[in-house]
């Protein structure tokens, strides 16, 4: 058996099932703008409980963050590491409590062509990530709105209030 | 930063959208046996769909296989592994298109207590699976009937017809 597992992306299973989940809420809606945002909301939603269940699995053993920014490096790396096998690439600040987290090559997106036609189906590919940011950030007491931009696929845009 | 990454299980991030979808969908419905059916045949389906596309970029440049037997093994080694980051323990065949695959620590049922009591939740928790493993053996050419059964908890076996 000659296999090439090695190459294969760790990710996978979690990236088609949240392809699938996507397809699943949006199949069962009736469609129209209200359902549409409602279905992000569910979406949303679903992230947040991801998020809460996976930061107190990764911090159970963690030192206590000395502060918030500490805990933003914290979600640019270990836990951007442990969702999507890479970190953040780069993570801005104007130290008064808004944050930037940019992804070059977002995996939830990578999927998409790069053409700018896909770019109007990027909402329903983001929705459930700012969930579980937000998730993983209130289990830290961090209250925040998390909202996500794409510009050029498939780079992707956290902003953090 | 004093982080325990390395002992964080990988699959974490997909057994909790695992465990979000079955919630969802068991939410989103009404009560009752007719439903709990139709709901195990959506986790099933949902399951199918993962397997299908996983089992095509996993095998995207294996060689050919020479039979069933191989298929299974592939199954029970790098599929497996890809999703649960374990084999199967076990696999046993009557040589006559009938496989069973054991996994002594199924993770999708790790997180559900030992007791008696679980038990009966156990199908909820097999059926996306059940649906992962015909999915990945249709795109192989061979077409099967997928059943799990529990009998000690979290080892589960996988009948295949």
């Amino acid at each position: 058996m000659s296999v090439s597992v090695e190459v294969m992306a760790d990710e996978a299973p979690f990236q088609f099932l949240h392809s699938e989940v996507i397809e699943y809420i949006y199949k069962s809606a009736d469609s129209g703008e209200v359902e549409n945002g409602r279905n992000i909301t569910k979406l949303e939603n679903m992230g947040l409980r991801v998020g809460q269940g996976l930061i107190e699995r990764l911090t159970k053993d963690t030192a206590r963050f000395k502060d918030e920014l500490d805990i933003m490096k914290f979600i640019c790396k270990d836990f951007w590491t442990c969702v999507f096998k890479k970190q953040i690439d780069n993570l801005r600040t104007n130290h008064q409590g808004i944050y930037v987290l940019q992804d070059n090559k977002f995996r939830l997106l990578s999927h998409l062509s790069a053409g700018k036609q896909y770019l109007e189906h990027a909402p329903k590919y983001l929705a459930f990530t700012c969930g579980l940011v937000r998730g993983a950030l209130s289990n830290l007491g961090v209250k925040s709105i998390v909202t996500a931009e794409v510009s050029v696929m498939p780079a992707c845009k956290m902003h953090i209030i």
